[in-house]
């Protein structure tokens, strides 16, 4: 941990049910602090790239054992810092230490270097073939930053420190403000894994910040090679140009969240409209709609089912509850955004919960609109992050395509229909496909899974860089690049490119698979 | 091919050996033109993404048989446009038709798509597993512009043309204007295996232009999904800021040269330096210098042999023949790199072939300097894109492996050592693995396999993406991004992914790979 103290600017973490200030100083990160946890960074690189894949599986189950150590204080103070429920929390460290432990055995089973290799041909004219073996090596340190909306999946020990410290780099984690004394005991729990495993001493540091000056440090410094971002479009697309200003420019991969959205087709909500009004108001306020996959947008066609199914969601949010939301910030960015939405022509608020007392609490709303509003007017479509949704009627298959096509990069969209519809409406799966990184049949899409098929990413402006994922294995070559070594020994090759194959991964030998 | 008609701004090719223009009238494309081509290619994506790897081989052959079918008109021309000799371009012909059938056989094949499948674990505790399926599928419309010094291989149907069409994109190219009658020939062919193929009409345009606004207008076109390109990093960094700047940022593959670092260590200059002096100068002075990976830059250890291998090399470049550059701005750019280089304190020539007459001939040059001034003076390391090389005297090893731990990012560095040698000089391969995309041992870096495990590409500015390679089978991978189906009916998902594998391909399912 580097030390901060010696910024005059400090400021505490707030608890958002309530308000009060809680405990522990926490300091903002000076320019000169924030360029010396890079550099060690930088020197610690040096060192932990040529970690092996064990030594790193057994650096990230260290620090799954050390959060696990943390307890209840752990999950206490994450609770108090975002007004999260405990057992989501619960849960959420179960998916933290979940992703580091499937890190830990992709690398130990060790193909994800996507080992390719083409064996030397002496005698092949008019030129010989020389032996040639390529691999995947990390970049080089790894900024960080954490989410708001996830304080320990998202967020200091979450899935791009994960990833970053799989693929050999360094990471240098700024801590989301929102929730620093969290921030704080996993970024010491972290710590005390490098020291447990004989890590060099730079490679992770976490730094503090609630001004944007922080961040611009870390990407900005020569040392850093790419960006993990999850948060808002704009701070994202900040990130992004900054990156891109450097005199060396670098990757950013700043998931940056979207509207989701979910089209109802015509005969399911006949068979079951009513349920599924109920499920979609439950994924719309999960969590309190404080999800990047959160369904803000729904599509339907005119009908009488239609109509039924309106009715039903309106009543279901005006049963749901209103809670305290992460931030008082966000909670003023999500009333600012209702009261923005409520009044643009063609949007009417068709159902909203009770308000309650509350220092930070949201208030469940969802809207219609008619798809003409919409394609007129685009900032409907704009992502309100919060419990809301707003429900797009189109007048018949072809307006419900034209709101398809009119749609811009999302993480995720959805489509429910009856088996024999989907077959129907190919065409609008074909439309999806191209705006999205996940397509779901007869699902919400709040849910997402770690795992090796998951992508959790999408064309712009869900993220930078639709060709990668944040979560899953996947997310691991974000951090890495080629190699190919021409003629090498074999005794100064990597383990995963001799010519016995040691580590047994797969590799592709002169084309063909082979383990 | 779009009507480049109605611009009034022409012009022709030019003999770069003579002077002499050629015939053929080229038009500059209009913004218009190249809005039209985009959109063009915009609606055919609809359609050709959706071709299955099969046909895509298919038409990948048809353009080897349309290039084919060209014969000798095809060489000609571009001997005339180029002044690159009639055996190097039966050669280049030959490489790029046979990357195109690279590419087809690696579409047949299929496993590319990198397919990932968990399948679903409904009985799974606290919550059931959906069924992820995910496979990379196409970007869109790409921009590939043409490189000077490759009129076949890196150009008009040159690997990047060749891995887009692969990946299911539609291709704009900007012919490069040195060689726009060899353009339009092979431009043309592809024309003709769209038709023959039946490939949507948009599939690939070709635009002419001299300026860079036709170039422009191909980056900020919204169609445009990514761009690929060979050239200057002059040039490849203004498409990249442009492509930052859109308000859809986009991936810009641009592969920009550098100077291919060589280190001759002492023992084997010992054991062979005279005749690594005249292999160098070779590597130096081939196809007149003009290649991405020519060795502009040579570090050695002063040393008694060290003097000798630069005897040699002095002498060797001596005798080199002087022969036309591509085209005469590039021989004005060489010529004037030179006169500055041996202008920085520091350096010397060390020898220079006798210069002979014709239009735009390129004198090879040999130059030395210090370590000391080299560390001092970054420029001596820039890339003079020609047949000139530096050679840098280090005063010992630890002098040796500042100059490598100061190199800026290059496609390839190359160590020259005994077996014993490199082993003691682990540490200099350790930090050059850092520096490029390609390290090589005992071998020039000038000959760039089509392969596997081919990497060519390296860290910035050597181009703007390290994550990427313009060369071999990997290269498909620039225009494509993952993406996950989640509980789709196997009737609706991709073959890639249907749950029999009809198409074989290697897949891994729940963290298995089978085929």
């Amino acid at each position: 941990m580097i030390d901060t103290q010696s910024s005059a600017d400090t400021f505490q973490g707030i608890n958002p049910a309530t308000g009060e200030a809680l405990s522990g100083i926490f300091t903002e990160a000076t320019a000169d602090e924030v360029a010396r946890a890079c550099e060690q960074a930088e020197n610690a690189f040096a060192e932990y790239r040529r970690k092996s894949g064990a030594d790193k599986a057994q650096f990230l189950e260290a620090i799954v054992t050390e959060i696990e150590a943390l307890g209840d204080e752990l999950l206490t103070r994450a609770q108090a810092e975002s007004g999260l429920p405990l057992a989501r929390l619960t849960g959420e460290r179960g998916r933290t230490t979940g992703q580091l432990r499937l890190f830990a055995d992709y690398l130990r089973e060790g193909s994800w270097v996507n080992a390719r290799i083409d064996t030397a041909l002496p005698e092949r004219q008019p030129l010989p073939r020389p032996d040639l073996r390529q691999m995947l090596r990390p970049l080089g340190p790894v900024g960080v930053f954490g989410a708001s909306n996830f304080p320990l999946a998202f967020s200091v020990a979450g899935g791009d420190t994960a990833s970053a410290l799989a693929a050999g780099c360094p990471v240098v984690v700024k801590a989301h403000p929102a929730h620093p004394g969290t921030s704080q005991l996993v970024g010491e729990a972290i710590q005390r894994a490098v020291a447990a495993c004989g890590m060099p001493a730079g490679t992770f540091a976490l730094v503090h910040g609630r001004t944007t000056a922080v961040g611009m440090a870390i990407v900005e410094h020569p040392a850093i090679k790419a960006i993990g971002f999850t948060g808002s479009l704009r701070g994202g697309k900040a990130l992004f140009d900054a990156a891109a200003r450097r005199p060396e420019p670098i990757p950013v991969y700043a998931e940056m969240g979207s509207t989701n959205p979910v089209f109802f087709l015509p005969e399911i909500l006949k068979e079951k409209g009513a349920a599924l009004a109920q499920n979609y108001v439950g994924s719309v306020t999960l969590g309190v709609g404080q999800f990047c996959t959160n369904p803000g947008l729904s599509v339907v066609q005119t009908s009488d089912e239609a109509d039924t199914f309106i009715q039903e969601a309106g009543k279901a949010i005006g049963q749901a509850a209103p809670a305290a939301m992460l931030t008082q910030g966000i909670q003023q960015a999500f009333t600012k955004g209702i009261d923005k939405l409520r009044q643009v022509n063609g949007v009417d608020v068709l159902g909203q919960a009770t308000a309650a007392d509350g220092f930070a609490n949201g208030t469940p709303t969802l809207l219609t609109t008619t798809a003409e509003a919409l394609l007129a007017q685009a900032g409907i479509a704009e992502e309100v992050f919060g419990p809301s949704s707003v429900i797009v009627q189109a007048n018949g298959r072809e307006q419900l395509l034209a709101v398809a096509k009119g749609l811009e990069g999302h993480l995720t969209a959805t489509v429910y229909g009856t088996d024999e519809e989907l077959l129907d409406f190919a065409d609008l799966l074909e439309i999806l496909e191209q705006k999205v990184g996940r397509l779901l049949i007869n699902g919400f899409p709040t849910g997402v899974e770690v795992s090796h098929a998951m992508q959790h990413g999408g064309p712009y402006p869900a993220t930078t860089d639709s060709r990668s994922t944040s979560v899953g294995t996947n997310a691991i070559i974000r951090f890495a690049r080629p190699v190919c070594y021409q003629n090498f020994p074999d005794a100064l090759l990597p383990d995963e490119l001799k010519a016995d194959n040691p580590l047994h991964i797969w590799r592709l030998v002169d084309g063909k698979m082979t383990n």
